[in-house]
């Protein structure tokens, strides 16, 4: 079953979703898939990976790390399925990067690789763009490059654990204005799932509605106004955006 | 004023505080410090600044940033006033950091530090511990440092910023069991308050009731299981916290 958040006629709503996209109001109504403002499908803290693909480390001229690089996310950078994402002026380099998110489903602290599988709720899918510009060394990455307003889509919806029968043989593209331009599969994670939640698990409580970005593979590539980003993870999601310039972010807001 | 928020009876409250830190429920009652649960004093991000005293800088063997080093905080690592801190078992060191916090009053992008000062709403304290056995380089801190549970307490209330007539001229001291072990004073920040708005709000939208912890002076050291931690920001506020081990911790869960 998929599972997003949606805002209609002012009214924030958990629906279901179907198989045409549309969506299931709690009082039954269903709407099209533009009908609907799309938001982050669950509402908790977001974490993501810096290089958790070896041939990404290898592409951005860095070691892969010795153990998860994991930072924080706020919520001003979220934004939602068929959303709009901003390209800051005066930067000569913004990526895409294509990723499978964890939903916790349950609360975690110390939990072991063996049983990590069974606080994972589900799975969607996220664009967590880069401003490189910033990007001074392999470490966490500062909030410049990763915390950007509107720089994180993720959705549409989630998917229920039970729907992907294995998380880590999912094929990741990214298309621009129908382009291929990034392909990747999570087989190459270099810390799997289990691992993260064990790792995050260790030190922190994951609550329900957490989210885990599992970080991008190879393929980056300068992405510019006017641009249609479409990310996808096999068997989870479809998650389509398109970038605008810092006027016309504004001339959107009305 | 004074503004917290507490639990009492399993419900949060809103509240104003007395001079006599009882605090006034919306219907009209008063009930003592100790009779209430102490949250963080507001409800946004949390976003906290490494390196931002140059003595610090120093006592760290670290250069002084030539930016603001600005991390973010979850919400699994904030608690309140009178609350206990976990010192993770098998680690060398743990310091305690006594911060100004300015709360965000009004939504805040593209500020200038000329306009800076228009979007507080007020100030409160927080004592953001570090485990620094995790401290691999002066880059912004990874999650086992400054972003384990129970490790950030803020509090215990807010003051409005009319009450703090000079927000660059505060006395900051931790005491550890009764003994002064740190003290500095805000106007040796590296990057003042108008800076870091500035900075921040020129790549994400701050919004009332985020909050900004602006950087310990030097003076660090471990604290144990065991010790009370006492931080006090001159004319706002004194933020009171116990250290206990996992298996306290545990044990005080019941």
């Amino acid at each position: 079953m998929k599972h997003a958040r949606i805002r209609y006629q002012g009214d924030v709503h958990n629906v279901t979703v179907n198989d045409d996209h549309s969506v299931t109001l709690p009082n039954g109504e269903t709407l099209a898939e533009q009908q609907v403002e799309w938001l982050p499908p669950a509402h908790g803290t977001v974490f993501a990976l810096a290089i958790n693909y070896a041939d990404h480390a290898a592409e951005l001229s860095f070691k892969a790390p010795t153990e998860p690089l994991a930072f924080l996310k706020s919520p001003s950078t979220l934004t939602g399925h068929n959303a709009v994402s901003v390209r800051p002026d005066n930067v000569d380099y913004m990526h895409y990067e294509c990723e499978l998110v964890v939903i916790i489903g349950k609360t975690a602290k110390n939990v072991k690789r063996e049983q990590a599988m069974d606080y994972v709720a589900g799975y969607t899918v996220c664009n967590d763009y880069a401003v490189r510009d910033f990007l001074e060394n392999y470490y966490r990455p500062n909030l410049r490059v990763k915390n950007r307003d509107t720089l994180t889509p993720i959705g549409p919806y989630w998917v229920d654990k039970e729907d992907v029968p294995n998380p880590h043989e999912l094929t990741l593209r990214t298309w621009v204005n129908g382009e291929l331009r990034q392909e990747g599969n999570t087989r190459d994670l270099v810390f799997d799932i289990p691992a993260l939640i064990e790792y995050l698990s260790g030190f922190m409580t994951l609550s329900p509605g957490d989210m885990i970005a599992t970080g991008t593979p190879e393929g980056l590539s300068d992405v510019v106004p006017g641009d249609e980003v479409v990310v996808e993870v096999e068997g989870v999601g479809r998650l389509v955006n398109w970038i605008v310039s810092e006027a016309g972010y504004e001339a959107s807001l009305g």
